[in-house]
Order: structure tokens, then C-alpha cells, then sequence
């Protein structure tokens, strides 16, 4: 299976183009659009979503085409990942930080083959999807071993919002592991308490649940938390001392 | 074929992770995508879309995944029902109240099967899914003969708005046969003429058609109803007297 | 492969409903959702998009499934067009007319099949979708030889905006080889130069670059250009005399 992580939205043909040259490439090999709305331009907020879904939703023999790619048409490598047996493919710029960090078996390579038509902006189509497909059917030609720039600015466990999903909620860069459910989480200048699902939570006040992804968020049963509490990708949560 | 229904829009990795399992524990069936922004955590809304939507495009063998479901994580119970050939899965909420009445043959079970992994939030990627893609495969195992719920409050047709479009069309509850072309409908304080189409409609006065899912629509030619008349879902919609 | 390009819009059960009937009817063939926000109503504007993506991601053997469709209801026919040997099936309104110009070689069909139960508003499903997955398993029936309506108030590349996307930039209608990376465009009252790629344009200023679809594009880095311009689908661009 090829999963695509993007942040290219669903506007445009950026994402019809780039699934036209999967199913032209491996006709064979199902893809799904796991998400097309990653925190735009933020490979360092991507990230923390990405090794979640990764965790939960990539199988050894899969390939996770990820393209959060601000530096596209600059100088930052196109690169490979193979972490405990499933293949990762985008830009080496801190968006696999997370997942190579986490595996307990990683080999590294920067992508050498180049499309003859190669796009300033859109190597997601012309060169990230080309290898991901191949590397899809078993194809491996023109990885190179190399390792990938690391990150070590990015901590563990980012305690900030990485996302905002369309009824308000907030997603952190926290897993579960992080807080105890008697934990008291402040954002937004706001001291928010633990539910274990919204039919859960009390009326007009924010919680935190650990959601499906086994990360910690922020909702409001029936409103938008973000919009209560002034959240956007970025902001900071504060973590009560362990 | 497995058609999925929800109202999880397309924004975040909701709607990718549950295509994911599809694929993985179904390839070979085909998956679309019906309509991921049903009335959002109304199901006694979207019933009335659902059961539209379900006589032109499911078809006897296939599987609608149905995830309309405000009470995730409560004691509301995951159902599936097999009407005249089609199985629905999905929550036992009212959803598939009116595909269950309009079916001349209906078979209804709980779904006694859990996963070892269950969320608290998503059951649409982590217990509905899976079930689908099995019956769309023809297993059944730990489905347990047993009614669904009966939700009497549900008119046959509803007179009120469910759904609004991105052109501020507004779709009702009411089917063709409800209303003939002669007839006034009045909704937000305004008194509505038919026309057949777009082409056909006086510029700038809304109007009602029968729209392609054979149910009454109320639009603007070139603006949008719904700003127009200050429609929402749920809004009533006034009939004319018999 | 079938690829889709329509003004539906990812709301609602639009595309969703097509999709099945594709899937239906050509289940082998791969099916991709190339675009559904083209320029809404506007056949004009999207012929120019519709040349660009067709030129890159259609193949010979491909059928593109194009509607953009004011006119669905009313006196218009449906159509074929085979160009260089890739199907294009949708309203005979202008939306090909750029393709069918740009043709080395070009058949013209009208469709004179009609669907047992064809709505007033949803062609797409109804007519367009069953040729189209017919075409792609070379099935070619009801297909009467006849020339498309021609559009000579169309000019070869058009000097307006064809498209906005989700972060504001503004596709035109121009291709790359209008202008030499010299040129300074105008739009908006604004004059507009030239840049590479986002990486290398100057900060806070609008610039024009080539898009990965080959066309003219104005944008602006970390901001909207759009709304610092000013600039709507059809908004003119001015050129330089040549």
C-alpha cells in the first residue's frame, strides 16, 4: 500500500496529479490519501502527527510518500527511509525526524535519480511519487546510503498544537504516556481537565482526551476549543511539572 | 463495492485511516468515497440524505459504512442491517432508520465482534471498517441477530433543510412525490415557485427543483439560497396543504 | 486510467456518486479525481487549466471525464472529443475547445446515447461517467461522428487569472513561453517580477513564476497574493508588448 501525507490541501490538481502518476506507475499497489492537510510549511509540527499515523496506520511493506516541503526547489536532499520495514520518501527536512528517531531498525538514503522533467516547485509529483512507486513494486534503483540530516532541536514530544481539525479541536505533538489522566493541561492562558470521550466531557468547558491517534487534544463538547482558546498550530501547552 | 457515508469532513487523517482499512482487509473490493460531509453529529438529518443517496447508488452486494455518530465512546450500540441485498453498517442512532422502514426485506444485527485496539472516539476506522470490509468479502462472523432501535419521531419526510452544498443550494428531507410542480413552498418567511433546472429559473429569485437524488432542493440561479433565506440544517420548510 | 476534472467541489455526494458509477461500470480501470475545484460555471476559464493538465497526466488510451456544466438542463449536447488519441468526455460549451485547437489530430463526436433515468442537474453521473468508463474498456457505441461548436473568441493563452488556490496564488491562462523571465506582468495595479521558485523570491513582493503545470502563475511568499492584489478568477493580467 502507498499512503500519501501532504500538506497540499485538497484545492487544485496538485493531489490528482500526484495520485495519477502512483496508479500510471503501480497500477497494482492500492493507494490512499491518509491526509492532505498536514500543518502547512511546518515539517517540524508534521512530524509529530506523522510518527503517530505512522505508528497506527503504516504496515511493513508500505510505502508513506510525505510531502510538507517548503524548501522545494532549494537545496535540501529528496531522501529514503526504510524504518522497521516500511519505506518512507519526501524531503529531508526534519518531517521523518520522529519516525527515524523511534525505529528500532532505520536505513538511510538520499534519493540520486532525477526525472527528466523535473518542476521547480511540485517534486512531489515529478520526483518523490516516481520513487515511491517503484519502491512500492520492489523497484530500488538510485538510493544512495547516506544518512539524514538530523534534527536534535526537535524534542521527543513537542508540547504545542500541531493541528486543527474542522470542528475546533487541537491536536498536541504529546503522547498519552505524557500525562496521567488526573493531569491539569493549560493552554490559552485556560487550565483544562481530562475526559475519556466528549459524551464525557462537562458542558461548555474544554478537555483534553487522548484521541485516536494517541496523541493529546484539546476539544470543547459542542464548539470549537481553538476558537475559545485562541489555539493555532504552534501555540504552546503547558505541562504540569511531573 | 463499499461506499462510505460520514460526516467527518475531509480535513485531518479521519477519512484516510478508515480507507486504510478498507484496503488492507478488502483490496480487491472496490471503495468510494460516497459523501464525508454529512449533517455533522445529525443523524436524524443525514438519515434522510443517507436513504436518497442509498436507492440510486448501493446496489444489492455492496456495503455502506455509514459514520454519523455523536454518541462514540457512549452505550449506543454498532449495528449493521441488511436491507433488500444492501448491508449498512454503522451506529445504531436512527441513521439507518429510514433505509430499515422503505426496505420490503430487512435483517438486523448488533455487532457483537470487538478489535483488541478500540478508541474511545474513532469507531469508524477501528470496529466499523472492519466489519464492512468482511462483509464486503462475505464473512459474518459475531453479527447477532437483534432489532435496532426504533426512532418513531422521524416523519416518513421531513420538512426542513438537512443539507446545505457549497453553493449555498439547501437540500430538504422531502422527496419529489411530496410536492407537484404547481406548488409553493415557504421557507425562511419567503414563498417558493418550482423550476426544473438552472436554466429555467428567474434570475435572482430562489426556487425549488427536484434534485439529482430525487429529493426537493430550494437555490438561487447565480447566488446562494441558503444566504439568501437564511437557511441552515434543520430549518423548517413550510408545505402547502394537501 | 479515468481522471475526473469538474467544478462539483469535494462537498456533498457529487463526485462521490460518479465515482461509483466508474467504479461500477469499469472496475478494472484505475479511476483518479485529477481535479473538482476548477473555475465554477466558467468553461471559459477552465479550458485553460483543463490544456495544462491534460498536456501532463493524460496519456494516450486515457479517458478524461471533464464537466464543467452550466448549461446541464438546457440545449447543449454532451460530447466526445478523441485527441491524439485520448478521450475527453463532457458538455460541448467550450471546456475543450483549447485541447481540440492544440490537437495534432482530432475526432469529434456528439454522444446520442441518453441513460434510462437522466436527471435535469446531474449529467455527470447520469450520461458523462457510463461513456466515459464505456470509452475506457474501448467500448464506443452512440457515438455519432460531428463537429464540436467552435470557440474563436477564445484566444490561444488568455491574460486573466484561471484559478486561485487555498494559499492564494493565481494561476493565469498564459503559458510559460508568453514570457521571457525578464517580463514584468502587471495585475492588480501592481507590477509583478519574476522568480524561480518561492525559495528564491523576495520578501513581502508579489512575483510571477512558472507553475508545475507550465503556466504563469503569480504569488507571493508566506502570504496571499490573491488578496494583496486583489485578483479573482477572470481578473485581466497585462503583459508587456512583446
Amino acid at each position: 500500500m502507498i499512503l500519501t501525507f501532504t500538506d497540499f490541501g485538497r484545492e487544485g490538481p496538485y493531489l490528482g496529479e500526484m495520485a495519477a502518476v502512483l496508479r500510471r506507475l503501480a497500477p497494482e499497489v492500492p493507494a490512499v490519501d491518509l491526509m492532505a492537510d498536514a500543518p502547512a510549511f511546518r515539517p517540524d509540527l508534521a512530524a509529530y502527527l506523522l510518527v503517530a499515523l505512522v505508528e497506527r496506520s503504516v504496515m511493513p511493506g508500505d510505502v508513506l510518500l510525505g510531502v510538507v516541503d517548503p524548501g522545494v526547489g532549494g537545496s535540501r536532499a529528496p531522501v529514503a527511509l526504510l524504518a522497521d520495514g516500511s519505506w518512507l520518501v519526501g524531503p529531508d527536512n526534519g518531517l521523518f525526524e520522529q519516525v527515524r528517531r523511534r525505529a528500532a531498525q532505520a536505513r538511510e538514503f538520499r534519493i540520486a535519480w532525477r526525472p527528466e522533467r523535473l518542476s521547480a516547485t511540485f517534486h512531489g509529483r515529478d520526483l518523490f511519487a516516481p520513487v515511491a512507486a517503484r519502491l512500492a513494486r520492489g523497484e530500488r534503483h538510485d538510493l544512495v546510503p547516506d544518512a539524514l540530516t538530523r534534527f536534535p532541536e526537535q524534542p521527543d514530544d513537542l508540547a504545542a498544537i500541531v493541528q486543527l481539525d474542522r470542528y475546533g479541536n487541537a491536536m498536541t505533538g504529546l503522547r498519552a504516556a505524557c500525562l496521567p489522566p488526573t493531569a491539569v493541561l493549560e493552554a490559552g492562558g485556560t487550565s483544562i481537565a481530562h475526559a475519556r470521550a466528549f459524551v464525557e466531557a462537562p458542558a461548555g468547558q474544554p478537555f483534553w482526551y487522548v484521541n485516536s491517534s494517541g496523541l493529546i487534544e484539546i476539544a470543547l463538547a459542542g464548539g470549537s476549543a481553538a476558537a475559545h482558546l485562541g489555539l493555532a498550530p504552534g501555540t504552546p501547552v503547558a505541562c504540569p511539572p511531573a
